[in-house]
């Protein structure tokens, strides 16, 4: 795959104080500032001084309530990312802002108010990862006995973002005139009542926010389920996802790009980001050293409870350095059905015990760990970029802010010294800098405004 | 009424580019920067630089659809209050943020933590406007047939209210330890399940963010019903209400006042904060021609779309210099029943015309207006205070930011002078500066944590 004068996208998965479950444990990490805004806003400085594309924001809408492992010994508050952007817009230029709003427990008309409103307070930085849930937890905080079965979440899902960009579409780009002079505030021919019936919403209409900068604030979403593939290729504009192995991640890569034609769009209109969890040190030694730190500060109970939770399965009763037991198949998981089969996948793979399996998700949840120096890491950034197996990542630094700083002065310069990544923003908007065009507008009649 | 020493409490009611429905022609309103988050941040600045209380926003969840006066001629566009206030709160340091969130169209899971989460980054200085929502439009952006009825809407209202608050109450207030040597990071007996089963809301919890810096974010409430009365005297901070005279004002805040004992409340834990329009002249003429500037900038199609959605029945077959024909009774009306007797009562009281009643309201929408002077707005704000109709004011001014940079530099001097408002902020949480306590755990068993 040649990618001639193409540079990699980057994003900055913020997951305070770290992505690693032990990472509230280590020194370098800001846990102290968790709940100050002052850190937040210092990340999102240090990502924009990076240049990276954006910071993104996953979400749970539910907190540890009887799993007293997870309580004791892990992070279990997380702020509002909704709520947080705005305020980092508000600090920040150029950088876009990525935030996860579930399809389950919203409703479209607030979703595409607050991200039309964050994409004009930014200027056009605002991105919307859209997710069904996948945690059980998550129905009971919602007036739900149950969570909504996966075929559904993702009919609802559908229906959901053709909502949302419907009602971005409510009034065209040049539809307020605001003219004091004459009396007109807006070309009325230029607003349009969307009038959607679905199965799951009813949505009159029009948006009472004016269209959004981008046309349509950046889709992002991560299913790789069969219907989250075909959604995100009908509908999403970056695809965030999870892959240990070159091979795996190329073989998602084209299958997903494949798909994109029959729904009229272009190979390059998707860009596809795995997460990347990188350990990097100045010397090779000294980052297997910080690994092992970040190992030895699990709770082997927090280990277990993390492990449990992301496959699906409780596995606190089975002996810690044994195997995994016979688990269900993946059909009978309802919810991060590809993260069960990973998982699953992995510790077959390789042999791995409970312990050493939930060593090996602690930090990276199932996506590629890489360890090394700047050009270690660097090394494997191209080679899957040049394999066509990655647009770009979503990097998950194990502590914040270090981890991140790490790498926007250490591996950004070696990546820009390779022709490979920017060395400033080509554009202002978050469309602009991914190298996506803007969105038209579904309901303008005059094409000049399709862009 | 004594109040020796007490001071008057003030809010800045953001409209932008105005509170009057012509606001936007105004020669210095700032329309050309309705989308610009910069006019939002200096508007924050300047209401800061005059030491109100809090800045606030009402909020719609829909816009004009059908309405052509009312989409040609009006502002049809406003953005997302909760998003708009994070940005604000990342530009100012001692303001409070309030904002509108309906309880008809949105979950309490989302709702206590968006606040919580505004609260930490502002550092104590959210505030949340509670509404049932009284415009039927919005029903229909929401997947339903019809708009709740009032009864129903504030026994939810207040299902709503409890989970909210018991949410902000799931984590102790030092139940946060984050030890890095010991691995503790919370203390799991300070961690609680709310487990909430109502008729309108079934919610577990517990919340996902550490218990807010006030312990509850402040609640607004505005409903002058018999049920929105109610539902005050026990769950609200902070009332906004709309008042012509000051015999009916003082009868509301009595009213008002005099409920509270039956929930153990004194009357100082709730602040009545009538809504004031003022228009400020160097002298009283100069007052009087922006009034007349103003009126005559209505557009008479928009006049008439204004009043009829805020009395609830539709007057555009009306002649417009007639008194209002016969209406229905409030009782008739579902939403919004208060302010349809209200300016029924007007009309009568003073024989206005349609055209007249329009330009009357199209200010202050039902509010008090008040023109001259800084001296004699200073008087009346005065007048009311001092005879115990009202607590503070809320001030909405007739265009931004003109209209509030001369009450900040105007009239604020004034009040000063007479030792009526602050001329420094006396604490750091909105809570501290409204003399409000902050607000104790339910389910804390150590009572040194309830100040």
């Amino acid at each position: 795959m040649v990618r001639s004068g193409e540079k990699m996208r980057l994003g900055a998965f913020l997951s305070v104080p770290g992505h690693h479950v032990a990472s509230w444990r280590y020194p370098d990490a800001a846990t102290d500032q968790l709940l100050d805004f002052e850190l937040y806003k210092r990340i999102a400085q240090i990502a924009e001084r990076g240049k990276f594309d954006m910071v993104f924001f996953a979400d749970i809408l539910a907190a540890a309530a009887k799993n007293d492992a997870q309580i004791t010994h892990m992070v279990n508050t997380r702020f509002d990312p909704m709520t947080l952007l705005p305020a980092m817009a508000a600090a920040t230029d150029k950088i876009g802002l990525a935030a996860t709003v579930s399809t389950t427990y919203n409703e479209p008309y607030h979703v595409a108010r607050k991200f039309s409103t964050l994409d004009h307070i930014s200027k056009g930085r605002a991105a919307w990862n859209l997710v069904t849930s996948s945690n059980e937890d998550e129905a009971f905080n919602f007036s739900k006995d149950n969570h909504l079965l996966h075929e559904l979440r993702y009919q609802r899902a559908g229906e959901f973002v053709d909502v949302v960009t419907g009602l971005w579409d409510s009034w065209e780009d040049d539809a307020l005139v605001m003219d004091k002079e004459s009396g007109i505030f807006a070309e009325k021919e230029k607003l349009h009542v969307l009038d959607y019936k679905g199965t799951h919403f009813a949505v009159r209409g029009p948006l009472n926010v004016a269209r959004p900068p981008q046309g349509h604030p950046v889709v992002v979403q991560a299913g790789s389920s069969e219907d989250g593939k075909e959604l995100a290729a009908r509908t999403a504009d970056v695809v965030f996802t999870a892959w240990q192995t070159l091979e795996e991640a190329k073989g998602f890569y084209d299958d997903l790009k494949g798909r994109l034609k029959q729904y009229g769009r272009s190979p390059e209109s998707l860009k596809i980001m795995p997460g990347v969890f990188p350990i990097i040190g100045q010397t090779e030694a000294e980052a297997k050293q910080k690994a092992e730190l970040l190992r030895n500060l699990i709770p082997p109970a927090a280990g277990v409870g993390l492990l449990s939770r992301m496959i699906g399965v409780d596995l606190s009763k089975y002996p810690l350095d044994e195997p995994l037991p016979e688990l269900p198949s993946e059909d009978a998981i309802n919810g991060g059905k590809s993260r069960h089969s990973l998982l699953k996948n992995l510790a077959k793979r390789e042999g791995l015990t409970i312990r050493q399996l939930y060593q090996r998700i602690a930090g990276a949840r199932g996506h590629r760990e890489i360890l090394g120096t700047p050009t270690q890491i660097a090394d494997q950034l191209e080679a899957w970029f040049h394999a066509g197996a990655a647009d770009g990542f979503n990097i998950m630094p194990p502590y914040f802010p270090g981890g991140l700083e790490d790498f926007v002065e250490l591996v950004i310069p070696e990546l820009q010294n390779r022709g490979l990544f920017r060395t400033d923003y080509e554009g202002n908007t978050l469309r602009e800098n991914l190298g996506l065009s803007r969105s038209p507008n579904q309901f303008a009649k005059d094409s000049s405004h399709v862009i």
